[in-house]
């Protein structure tokens, strides 16, 4: 791969290639613990410069696998069939905040938390939140469509994407969509991006739309002795029409790792617990929202709920859940954190059947996730070292999958397909759907340049 | 063409077929004044009906153009090449409603106002209200991206959409998203399919998000001496965390039109008008933010707003809005209604633009519109016998969207391209994206078989 090299810093500059074995290596992860060397890193700092790499990949028939920080849980920015792997990281500024149409121009690789404080300082609010917000680039965000607690009331990464600029595999610069909050001249390019996690075009900066900061938030913990009765809950607080900005469930298991990790107080003889947290501009009505939502937890089961009454027990509130990922790696030396999403009706049905896996398996599953939008990351607890656990969890994992479908859910509400789903890919959505994506990709990207074998299986 | 009829006859039986010369020229028309009439008109009842159509259509080499009720104001759904008409008006059928996980499975051809007023019956609500609404169907409605004053709070028909099943130009049928509110599985498909004009498939059956049906309204007239006060009003309200769900501009000359044919006591002494609705589950709330609104009228400008009391009052305040289009009617025999949008901060500019172009020709255009989503309607009118007029309209719209260009703008937010936007369709999105578009419509409908020459021109 002397020759990638070579032509890679003639097109772009020796500064911005990566070759060494050191360096190569340092681009082969993503959050997972699956891993693979490229033949070369590129480190672009313009648009110019990832036409030029897309060129010299497409004379040389070799993949272009685009990433931001590589925080992905799914496989997708790792270059498992070699070839270049393309770092938006050095192209992160933040082009514009126009605030008067509440509209950022930022480049893809901007961390996600580092555009989210900008814009807080000016009363604007960007409010996807993944819970890798720290490190996570825009770019991937929009590659894979990210979510986070917050997107129940606001929607995901996809509902603030208003335009892109994506480099084509042909070496074409698209620039989709604008400033207009309605456009609906031609086809939806824009949202064709958004999930396609870099098989379509590297997405290299993006319009996003904000909202004004909400003044206050309010935030209430609830504990359920029957977790029924927890998932029955989040239903009849939507009914109600009280919109929180999330809606956050923890399952017993969850529950008693952190607590064996934190020592926060938290119960260790409930089923389930409820984070609900509401926000607004409206000091009174957020108040008064949280209290008819704390109410309804009560009559609906919850044994006790805390009202935050202010910052800092809020960040205590709150610690509990962010503290779950952490507080798991106690429990066993590896973790596989699924995504999957069911309509909300089904969440308690989906714990108790992914309850009896980890029953019948012998491994613990640790549930916890966004019960508002019925998206549930089912946590397997494993050595990987163990090589009857592994093929354990790869069995667990199918049979996960097969509860969400069975209750007409679907295998990733944020994490995307990458490489890890591809083998349900086709059972989630069935064999047209497959081949019609078949065709936006031949369309898009025929010579299979970009990030191949991602998103869809191999023919 | 008999052949054509005959045929269709034997697919799906002749009682769903149509040819008299006068039901052929019953669907030659949309909302527009231009017309065309098919060579045989169907209306399916069934996926499999519209499978046997697309079958006989792609052996005949013969297009097909799906139509709702037709009420399009950009020639989308008239049959300019002649060909099949399908109508899914027979398909109309509420499939099921979900109370629990607030989802409604509707036919296509169901009627907008149909669907929201048996959801309301359940406390559920289905926000966009596109003005044709008592007319359109949501099939209809999906295919353009239909707005609404409404879509300011609460987003247009695409954001509502989460799964469609769609006949495509092989007969294969396609079903897209699911009840789940994630789904990051493969590409947006459901996405790509919204706004599509009937150009890459035939939506069947949709899948539809609903909420909380508002418990409380409350709704503000405010008059604006200067159109240049209202326009900033408008950002001020938003940047101040209000989310009305609507925000509406009337300009002097839409106030004279309806004063002139309604005698609301509207007054004919100020240059524009602003119709502000907030609406929630929160009785107080809603009032504290139609008055906190209210007072930002005052301070920015207004220089009277009336805060209606009760439901009656509401009633009478609509009524202004509601009454342009048929006020119109009694000024001039024809308007052309546009549909441009801008960003919300060159709303100003944009209008004192088209007031010049309205002024060099010597045609009236009112000035109308959503203007929370920068989203105007201008209306010219004139009469269509005058050919001279007719010539000066043309220009007109020319001139028109090049102002939307101008100031960052698109052609349109809600009417979609049909074919009244094809001349500038690549000037508003560039070479690359029009490529990309074509790639995409030759991906999904190789033969072209599917309503040809609609929001892409032919090569």
């Amino acid at each position: 791969m002397k020759d990638l090299v070579a032509e890679l810093r003639e097109a772009i500059g020796a500064e911005k290639v990566l070759s060494s074995p050191v360096d190569l290596i340092a681009y082969s992860f993503d959050g997972t613990f699956e891993q693979h060397a490229p033949d070369a890193v590129v480190l672009p700092e313009t648009d110019e410069d990832i036409v030029a790499v897309v060129k010299v990949a497409s004379r040389l028939e070799v993949p272009i696998v685009p990433r931001g920080m590589s925080s992905g849980l799914a496989g997708g920015a790792i270059p498992f069939s070699g070839g270049i792997v393309l770092s938006l990281t050095r192209m992160n500024r933040i082009l514009e905040i126009d605030g008067e149409n509440m509209i950022v121009t930022v480049q893809a690789g901007v961390v996600t938390a580092d555009l989210q404080a900008e814009v807080e300082k000016l009363g604007l609010f960007y409010p996807p939140d993944p819970s890798s917000n720290k490190q996570s680039t825009i770019g991937g965000n929009i590659a894979c469509n990210a979510g986070g607690p917050r997107c129940l009331k606001y929607g995901v990464t996809g509902d603030y994407v208003m335009g892109l600029t994506v480099v084509l595999s042909d070496g074409q610069v698209l620039v989709t969509g604008g400033k207009t909050i309605k456009n609906v001249v031609g086809y939806d390019l824009t949202s064709l991006f958004v999930g396609s996690e870099g098989t379509l075009g590297i997405i290299t900066q993006a319009l996003l739309r904000l909202v004004a900061k909400p003044k206050c938030v309010r935030t209430a913990l609830a504990e359920f002795p029957s977790l029924d009765d927890a998932s029955r809950t989040v239903n009849v607080i939507l009914s109600a029409g009280i919109v929180p900005a999330t809606l956050e469930l923890m399952d017993e298991t969850a529950t008693v790792c952190i607590e064996e990790a934190m020592h926060l107080g938290l119960p260790l003889d409930v089923e389930a617990m409820l984070i609900v947290e509401t926000d607004g501009s409206d000091e009174e009505g957020v108040v008064r929202e949280i209290e008819a939502a704390a109410r309804i937890c009560r009559e609906n089961g919850a044994r006790e709920v805390k009202v935050a009454r202010d910052e800092a027990e809020r960040t205590t509130l709150w610690k509990a859940r962010r503290s779950v990922s952490p507080s798991l790696a106690r429990k066993a030396p590896n973790k596989l954190g699924e995504d999957i999403t069911v309509p909300r009706s089904a969440i308690p049905e989906a714990i108790r059947r992914i309850k009896a896996i980890s029953a019948k398996y012998g491994l613990p599953i640790v549930i916890f996730g966004h019960a508002g939008d019925g998206n549930l990351h089912p946590n397997v607890l494993f050595d990987r070292r163990d090589s009857e656990q592994w093929e354990k969890v790869q069995r667990i994992v199918g049979e996960v999958f097969q509860v969400a479908l069975d209750l007409g859910g679907t295998l990733s509400g944020e994490h995307g397909v990458g490489t890890f789903k591809l083998p349900y890919i086709e059972q989630a959505l069935g064999p047209t759907s497959v081949d019609v994506q078949r065709c936006v990709k031949q369309a898009l990207d025929p010579h299979s340049i970009l990030n191949p074998g991602k998103v869809l299986p191999a023919i």
